[in-house]
């Protein structure tokens, strides 16, 4: 694949993009140009063809992070007398706890294990339980371990009870599946730095039309008003603040790529083709992973740290780095692992390469025990 | 000035930055790196040093606009029980108030005409009047007409009665002097893709160490946390959420250009001279500027609109882009106006290009009387 001669980030945002994405931003945009703006609708539009929404639902960019987008959703579409249920095995849902408690929005979770997805039927029990409930705040696959959580059957769930849905497909966007159109969903929040394969710097939320006309107040913060940014648009084209100009025009290009690469169906395949051998060349070396392969999204691969006396996280991360490969720290708290991303503007080659390049790693570390060292408590 | 052949952006942010700042970002960064986080380090260090701030202050940056960094100041650095003084003389200080309307904060505005400057002696006189106030919001200059305003008077004026200070200089930081050692500032705001002359993308907040210490639980939102963001990052390097990375190294360029060229005074001087022979070529075709000089900062200039009926600001705008330069809609409600800013890397010979192409432009509209129609209200 084309790039420069960086290391390659195998890191689930910022990711590895490809050279044409990044030669994008050597221009520089008036962000009130006519030019300008018909590229952030564009890509506005493109986004929503993407979760099959153009009937029903419009798209709000946000400038900063992910999680920026994540609040402004929650704060938006959430009124403030609502109750919000949290489904939560990671670190993105413990994150959705917490911005809720700053937005004082009520809200419950059902506590999970990292390896447990996530059921349609445990969530309606909690409807059963809770009839104060009013939406329920998903995160599509969890970044801190991998897994994926079945949106589908959850939407439906939502759907039968009359329960709001907000998802935070922040890195399943574009490589997993949504459908808008098949089970009701009322926003769907992701960024540009993910699997489009941009720059970061931007979020956005795929919004119902109909409850985001009615959210006008819901708001705490004028930077994240997505009814006022919305409507600002509608009436001038513009983002109402100065947007990442360089970040959105790399983002537009990024979505060329991933429209010419076959959209969500062959990058969700390029992703699995990755994710796959990444296991099985790790596994080859003695590697387990963490997850059970049936709940593994393609995204990112926890696997569990060698059980040698010589491995050390910060040692191992520096050597392989040093062969051309950045991996990504675990974020489990009871287990020790490691991440490895499978998104990007890479290939399986990569894949291979990454585990040649761990395999040199071990050795050069005298590291033997490649296994854990214990039956883990979560595995 | 070395850049790639674009129109020029006589925008004041998003600007024209130079090839060597928009090839920085040809390059993708691991936001967990220590190479990525050594880069915001000496940013932040460095951004502190150009208000002469290091004794006292710490930098810490913020994802999104300039407006999400200075509501993240206000949110943070005015307790929930201060009151916010705003000397309003613009669409800038409106802003503030918007913010201040959606964090609840007290608030009350001095409300000038568009031309006339903030002074400490009607600051001291809402003080008498209002002892509740606790801090002072002050835009140093005001992006909607390019009106300065005398922050060194009105620090001195705060620090004489023992109000706060908090300090939007999204348009005057490393182009017009603040030196936080001479007069008490409690924060100081400005963004990336301003005098710095980055790509936008990133805001920061240069606060009072010991103030941001006791700011915790002030904030209305996590994303705009800044005494979370500062914690995390002194003791992991990290940012909380994903930064901007591209922006981030395209930022660390422009510092380094700043650096070279000289800081603030060197680059001050650069937009003098850009903003002088802009005044003087436009001047020379029958345009009136809309600020008596003595209170004209060298960043954007408001000029009137001709008098003439075949003027429209669009033709205008589109037959002089047509000729490589993208000027700016003016912002005024009272009198019809256009801006052409003066910052980026520019230099004076831009001026006088723009002051051909503005010229030829005239001579294609057929517009003859190029002074505006009446003696404007306000002028």
């Amino acid at each position: 694949m084309i790039r420069g001669n960086d290391p390659i980030l195998l890191t689930p945002g910022p990711l590895t993009t490809s050279l044409e994405t990044k030669q994008a931003m050597l221009r520089d945009w008036g962000s009130w140009d006519a030019s300008f703006n018909a590229i952030t609708a564009s890509i506005c539009k493109d986004l929503v063809g993407v979760v099959n929404a153009a009937a029903t639902h419009v798209c709000v960019p946000l400038q900063g992070s992910g999680t920026f987008a994540v609040e402004a959703a929650l704060a938006n579409l959430v009124p403030r007398d609502g109750k919000v249920l949290v489904p939560q095995n990671g670190a993105y849902c413990q994150r959705i706890l917490k911005i809720l408690k700053y937005l004082g929005r009520a809200h419950a979770a059902i506590d999970l294990a990292e390896d447990a997805q996530a059921t349609p039927a445990m969530i309606e029990e909690a409807f059963a339980r809770d009839p104060a409930i009013t939406h329920v705040a998903q995160v599509h696959c969890e970044t801190s371990t991998g897994i994926l959580n079945p949106l589908p059957e959850i939407a439906a769930a939502c759907a039968r009870h009359g329960k709001g849905l907000i998802v935070d497909a922040m890195s399943s966007f574009g490589a997993i599946e949504i459908d808008a159109s098949r089970y009701p969903i009322d926003a769907i929040v992701a960024a540009s730095g993910k699997c489009i394969e941009g720059a970061p710097g931007m979020g956005f939320v795929i919004a119902r039309q109909a409850l985001l006309e009615k959210s006008q107040g819901n708001s705490h913060s004028l930077a994240m008003d997505l009814h006022d940014q919305w409507t600002y648009m509608q009436k001038t084209t513009q983002w109402r603040f100065t947007p990442p100009t360089h970040v959105v025009a790399a983002f537009r290009a990024a979505l060329d790529q991933f429209k010419a690469e076959g959209g969500t169906a062959a990058r969700g395949a390029r992703y699995r083709k990755n994710s796959e051998t990444l296991i099985e060349s790790m596994t080859a070396l003695g590697f387990r992973s963490f997850l059970p392969r049936a709940i593994q999204a393609p995204i990112i691969v926890t696997f569990h740290a060698p059980g040698d006396a010589n491995y050390s996280f910060k040692a191992f991360y520096e050597k392989v780095r040093a062969r051309g490969y950045i991996l990504y720290p675990g974020k489990l708290t009871q287990v020790e692992t490691f991440r490895v991303g499978c998104i990007g503007a890479i290939d399986a080659n990569e894949m291979r390469n990454v585990a040649s390049a761990v395999a040199e790693t071990l050795k050069d570390m005298g590291i033997k025990q490649v296994a854990p060292a214990r039956t883990p408590a979560l595995a």
